[in-house]
């Protein structure tokens, strides 16, 4: 019975967690802001022009995404003081997941033509088409082929 | 100009609907709940007993997946009626990007004692340490290695 609770808490936890993200890229313009981030685009001035998005919305969102710890703000030129916004390691790590939401996008949101934009893997030069594997046998994963466990992390005891 | 404009509403487009389903995932209830679904679990009691949930806010809940197009409500016997909730196709598929937040989760949010819960995968019976693959070559795509280019379903013209 305690054994239950534990599960449960530890099953919201980890979903509160991630509803916090969601949360955050839930909104449109952060996520335009960090899929910008990703194709390379740092600068304040260069994100108004590519997005369209009025200066005081982006200032409010990059400061949200500045505490999420997603972006950095590293000064690159002094007199006067410039700025531009880096993805941290955090945000980098974002990338899959905002594939995979694309991808379910392209599937079940998108017109009869297709995906509006596709990533080309630069190791192998095709269209990376690109889904979830397991890193053991290389196969794909789906929600009927894998079963879920406790990690080492699960808050309750092991059984 | 034309060009750069149409292909900034293209970007919008596609990022506003990705966001409609990112803020309906960013609700702590609704992901629990998608979740129990990923893990076979479909009637009512089962997930009031799963998760702890008001039986008010689950039932809102429920019917914001159903409406949304992620789950189908489907009897399963009469007298008196009985249903249960199912996974639709467009649910189905939103499976490789929870996983894949709940990996970002793992990294970021998770203590050092690491994921509350992994997955094992049927196929070859390992744990499946998910990762985004390419289908073309099996690399790993991220965020440094791809490019993004129109595909088919762009607005503007092709250049």
């Amino acid at each position: 019975m305690m054994e239950q609770l534990q599960h449960d808490l530890s099953h919201r936890f980890e979903a509160e967690s991630a509803s916090r993200t969601l949360a955050l890229l839930g909104e449109k313009w952060t996520l335009l802001i960090l899929r910008e981030a990703f194709f390379g685009v740092r600068r304040y001035g260069q994100l108004v022009r590519n997005l369209g998005i009025p200066r005081p919305t982006l200032s409010t969102r990059l400061r949200t995404l500045v505490d999420a710890g997603l972006l950095q703000r590293v000064r690159y030129a002094t007199e006067p003081d410039r700025h531009e916004y880096r993805l941290t390691r955090a945000g980098i790590d974002l990338f899959p997941s905002i594939v995979a939401l694309m991808r379910w996008g392209d599937t079940h949101l998108a017109g009869p033509e297709g995906a509006p934009i596709v990533l080309r893997h630069n190791d192998c030069g095709e269209i990376a088409d690109p889904y979830l594997a397991c890193r053991n046998c290389g196969g794909e994963i789906d929600a009927r082929n894998v079963t879920p466990e406790r990690g080492a992390g699960f808050l309750g005891p092991a059984t």
